[in-house]
């Protein structure tokens, strides 16, 4: 006969404390560590846009109807869907809103991913797809980007071999995060065909690309291929962080299996509403995305005299190879209130990212780089 | 030798599309349907105030600042969740604030179960209860309340053996929707006592509870018991449905583990404002509330008209049993624009719940109803 050792399990278990409740996945995971947000400092390390958002935008908030707020908002975001159709040229039911790209991605991964799934992506890349991948149970796999620091052609590139690769979902970021790099329509597409799953093409940074022909991005490919998801955001080039406000095209198949997944109502009907003003004016989006490369360009001119490397930047950020003392000039600039992004990781460690700024912004990090680094 | 059939699997695959890469369980489910939104109908179906929210809330949305909506809002929605600290009595570590109680229901089951755990609930209760299960491809047992429908004393209480069938979650609507019905603190107390895993206390109506004592709600409860969750939200007698903010309280290893589960920047920066202001207004929502009551008081007495049983409601709505009538009468509202919920399953086909409005909605219901049922 045997006994159950009640004593020592209930001790055991109360141990524990209420975490005895928690998937063991969720218990044994990090939490996403978003980038610092410290009031009055110099903002330089999420990819923020540094000018507000249009006009418009807080003209449609402050006039926001009483029984707007008061009601449930559209479940699927219905006039912001058909603008974005019409902005995207796509049908509606080829798009879903989400509160974020971020809940975009989390909707993917909870309509695809059992625990036998894979998911791959390039790397290093975003870090939330490692995150969702560890609270769905799922094996990641990286693909080491192909990264060339010669200083007169630094390159990260994909390695295409990605594609053969057996799993249920392949996330590529592009232009990536952190690196800015942007790969041809050629390159995805070959992996795409190839790829056995679902390839996500995070184009949060699209706006920002150089040439008229890559600001399209790769939406269309949606047209083409039934395992294409493509993810746009408010928060970068229509400076709407703050509202949560993401994109998802895909087939009306995968839209509808989609909307199983999401909560039903989502998005709230302030950033609905801020979402439309902002895609309507396009005029506006176009001027702050100008605005964005000049300051790029001026910070790739005043930062060669520090001989860094960077590969051509798609983003509206830049990656500088800075070297061993990276971590130092990251904190040097934090202790003057001046944030840039640094990661204590094997891959990156010897890198800082840093967003493009207002000229005053710029010029504060480049007379404080002069101190720090002279 | 075994050769595969690559050309007959091949073919399988594409004739199911490109459903083949969801999961089957989100494949087999049926979308959690939200009440209907008609423009300019009477709505009385979806349980949401029949009043604005407080101007302050109005005033804090029309002065928001650039840098707020242009940057990343608070991860924790860190100024809100101290005001609700202080209001509701308990420290800011015990509290997660959501994009609407949807999302707090959402991270939990996501933190919670694995394909094993199995969810419990007294049975009718809110849908959404069972869409996360479907979602999770966790199974969900219905305990069935206990109804009396005799006319001097309808009741529906819950099964107190809820508590001993071995489950990783139970959920308990307290006030239950759609029945309005609010449980005893020492019936939930013992459940909580008893139970095995992890009891969520959605106490989305609890504003509306006739008694102060009743209207503190169960929040306490999570300073005695580590296996308790309460929920509550800004949708109800907040009047910020649109908004989408819902509130968890429980104790702060089970609140830093949900922490890890929900996306990092869950709640926009807007909602958070509103629902500041809402919170701070008391003097508001000590009125709306009110006028909820009233509202309410003055349906039953008309509604005694029709000869229809409901049990005491604590929440802004009855659920009247009709009979076998009751489709044609919510069909027969609807054809003169005034919506009242329905369902057509076994449980609930005999019922229709109404929303309490308005007076001037609540006169033309009353008025519709006594064409539709004479």
């Amino acid at each position: 006969m045997i006994w159950l050792d009640y004593a020592s399990m209930s001790s055991a278990s109360s141990n524990n404390g209420p975490k005895r409740f928690i998937r063991q996945n969720i218990q044994d995971m990090a939490a996403y560590a978003p980038g610092e947000q410290i009031n009055n400092a110099t903002k330089l390390n999420t990819n923020e846009c540094p000018w507000p958002a249009s006009p418009k935008v807080f003209e449609a908030i402050a006039a926001i109807n009483q029984d707007a707020l008061r009601q449930y908002p559209s479940p699927a975001s219905d006039t912001l869907r058909n603008l974005a159709a019409e902005h995207y040229k796509c049908s509606p039911e080829q798009i879903l809103v989400g509160n974020g790209s971020d809940d975009c991605l989390t909707i993917i991964y909870r309509s695809i991913c059992t625990n036998q799934a894979k998911v791959i992506c390039p790397w290093p890349s975003y870090g939330l797809y490692d995150t969702l991948a560890d609270i769905q149970n799922v094996e990641v796999l990286h693909v080491p980007y192909k990264i060339n620091l010669s200083t007169d052609a630094c390159t990260w590139q994909i390695d295409p071999h990605i594609g053969e690769v057996d799993a249920a979902l392949c996330l590529i970021a592009n232009p990536n995060n952190p690196s800015g790099t942007l790969e041809k329509r050629e390159t995805i597409k070959s992996i795409v065909e190839r790829f056995s799953g679902i390839v996500v093409i995070d184009e949060a940074y699209i706006d920002f690309a150089q040439e008229d022909e890559q600001r399209q991005g790769l939406i269309s490919l949606i047209n083409d291929y039934d395992n294409v998801v493509v993810l746009r955001t408010f928060s970068k080039s229509f400076s709407l962080a703050g509202a949560r406000v993401g994109l998802l095209f895909s087939n009306p198949t995968l839209i509808n299996e989609f909307n199983k997944v999401k909560d039903s109502y989502n998005v709230n009907v302030m950033s609905q509403i801020a979402a439309e003003a902002a895609l309507a004016d396009r005029s506006y989006h176009k001027k702050i995305v100008q605005q964005t490369l000049d300051s790029k360009a001026w910070l790739e001119k005043e930062l060669t005299a520090f001989g860094w490397q960077w590969p051509p930047s798609e983003g509206n950020f830049i990656l500088c190879h800075v070297g061993e003392n990276a971590q130092n000039i990251y904190q040097q600039l934090k202790d003057r209130d001046i944030l840039i992004r640094w990661w204590n990781t094997d891959e990156l460690r010897n890198y800082v990212r840093i967003t493009a700024g207002t000229p005053e912004e710029n010029q504060a990090l480049v007379d404080a780089l002069k101190e720090i680094c002279t």
